[in-house]
């Protein structure tokens, strides 16, 4: 293992800085954990979330398995902090460092914002990605794929559908570039203006009443209302669910093993039936269970190579 | 006890649901725990504290009341959360559910909030309500009637005004049900346009000066600038106080052994004389001590029956 | 010692009140705490930060100090308090510590906001002061002094320069005062209109390129621009950094010995030029580290008073 190869796994801030051997046994140390229910601890280290756009599950959920390491977890609220006075981020992780934090979680609009402080000689606490802008998810990803390992053992044959607002998804980018090289087929579904053609090189565009049946997992993405345009909402809740989105007539036309995924929070009644959230097939509630421990395996990974 | 009350003792959200013996016995658990000066252990539970309306005394007294249970505490900024991008609070709460939370305490400006909670199949965590609008602010009552247990040892043929901003108040409604269920007399008072024929059921209004000299307890109420509309407002602070607030002319003609109580923050000038808050027959402080004790009774009991 | 003398220690607001052999007492104190790494446990006692004004250092160091002591620590959002329905400053100290809190750290805008809760007969939790408007930054001016001491062994006989936003600096007027009885030469340089007469008793004003190549430390003022009004802000970043902050060229003029330091957060390209923000003789990094041993000198040293 090369110096800097050691450097980077101190931090957390893309999926793809490992390699599929790496990637499994993260996932298995996760399920692992929550087999066990009773995690490393790490009572002496000093945990901060600093959020900088709104989250409760991956902020939370940050938190609690920070929490049920043991760990000390102070909060920091950006809109009563030194960024207000203009701050920059670096500084502002360089003083939290200062004060004697470990791990310093972020998430925070700009795309690929962990460059400046993984490469930086002065920063030396460990920095986990909690959402980069339009860029990476790599915790929402590795619980994702936690998920799907849990239901099937193996990603190895696995039909697998991505579904919905492709473009502005943090986790399907990712999602599709490991799903493919852990052995899973991909599908694109939803609607095909959101579909772009670098996607080309994981898989194939379809609509969904034409792989509702024979898809293993379906990955729904959220409407990201919020990271859209007006001239992009031109989808009336109703129009959405009927075209895209998971009906009561297209759960009952998956097979009997699929399971539905979606990393919320949900637009019920729009991506999905309000009430299917909880049906049988549903994995969302799982997803959620399974990030804290997915979590678990990230933080208990960045601190073991510091 | 029937599965749907079993059920309901597992949320604490309203104190009607409480026949005399169990208020009773929740009065008591609370004063034995302020008088013991130690607590059940809760150290492998999780609570959070979910206010999405401004409060300091029962949001920290909510915290104080968890960590000296040795509890570990998240919390939970509303403007910060996923609320922000239309997560409802059922999908919110069911999220932290899924976290690994043990215990919400919710405060939220929408009256019986906590229905759609405590009848969904999907949620298994206790709701412990810390004020829903217009509606209950329970474990508010609850070290109200402690405090008066704690001064009288008994509620039996005591007679209580209850002053001020009735129909806005959360506390007066259910103060004055339970008060008097638990044998007191009630008499009313305030500005008379506050006070809603409904209330005869309870006791009978008259003016402060009929009243003060026999009254074993003052409950004054906040007047509520905040839920106030402008025409409303025709009171100047100093009038309120004059025509029926507790002045130091009146705190004089009080019985020797009566009490002054305000669920706070205190308008002081407005409801009470300034320097009286802190009088010797004030209990103002007392319930701010209490709050702390009869949460961790609220807790405990809801802890034990899930 | 005289009973106000004893009850003015168990708070923390000012460190004119304290004597010389006080102030070089606390400075050793928090010295053998970083040297040593083990601190006092005050595993009992509840603190909280109640931070009015933007902080990141301040804030999240006083609560690394209460954690590395054990201590229970509660968080107060102002944005989310009772403040906002008009509550005192004094009747939300006047609650925390009906809760239970023992230590209330505030940093608020007005200045000399503590005079009232210390002087109350009814606030007996210890107050420390994170900063009161214009006036005092008490903490930050025991971690400055620690940090000389820790360089120098010693203040008598040093040269020291106070550069730049004099009149609206928190630390400069109470650095000033002291620094001079503990022995040391005061200089004062930046733009003339911030050095007002009244600093006459405590040193002279000298250009900086006077000063650069004598003094032993070169204390940075942060440029508040948050604190400034539009015609104040004269200076162009690159005009204040040529005339009155620290150049490349400045920084190698300096004596091998000396150092620089900044309160933080640093305008970096104002002050001092980005890159020297990290140089070897830069002590902001440092700065930041002995606040927190600064922080658990203080903290212990009230509740010890308590």
């Amino acid at each position: 293992m090369t110096l800097v190869q050691a450097k980077k796994l101190h931090h957390f801030v893309s999926l793809e800085q490992y390699d599929n051997h790496e990637i499994m046994n993260m996932i298995k140390t996760a399920v692992d954990f929550k087999r066990q229910g009773h995690f490393p601890s790490y009572a002496d280290k000093y945990a901060i979330n600093c959020f900088f756009e709104q989250s409760t599950r991956t902020h939370k959920s940050f938190e609690m398995a920070e929490r049920r390491m043991g760990m000390q977890v102070l909060d920091f609220q950006p809109s009563m902090s030194s960024v207000k006075k203009g701050e920059s981020l670096y500084d502002t992780v360089l003083t939290l460092q200062a004060i004697g934090v470990d791990l310093v979680v972020i998430r925070h609009s700009e795309e690929a914002y962990y460059t400046k402080l993984i490469d930086s000689e002065h920063i030396n606490c460990s920095i986990v990605n909690g959402g980069d802008g339009a860029g990476q998810h790599p915790s929402q990803s590795l619980l994702d794929l936690m998920t799907i390992y849990e239901e099937y053992g193996s990603f190895e044959n696995l039909e697998i559908a991505i579904a919905g607002d492709l473009t502005h998804s943090r986790v399907a980018n990712s999602n599709m570039q490991i799903l493919k090289r852990l052995g899973a087929t991909i599908y694109f579904t939803g609607p095909q203006e959101w579909y772009d053609p670098s996607f080309e090189e994981y898989g194939t565009y379809s609509s969904i009443d034409k792989l509702i049946d024979k898809v293993d997992v379906m990955m729904l993405l959220r409407v990201q209302h919020e990271r859209h345009t007006d001239s992009d909402n031109r989808f009336s809740k109703n129009t959405y669910l009927q075209k895209y989105g998971i009906t009561f007539e297209r759960e009952a036309r998956m097979k009997q093993s699929a399971i539905i995924m979606h990393p919320a929070p949900v637009n019920r009644g729009v991506e999905i039936e309000d009430s299917l959230v909880e049906c049988g097939r549903s994995r969302i509630v799982t997803q959620m269970e399974n990030g804290v421990y997915a979590r678990i395996a990230i933080i208990d990974s960045v601190l073991k190579h510091r």
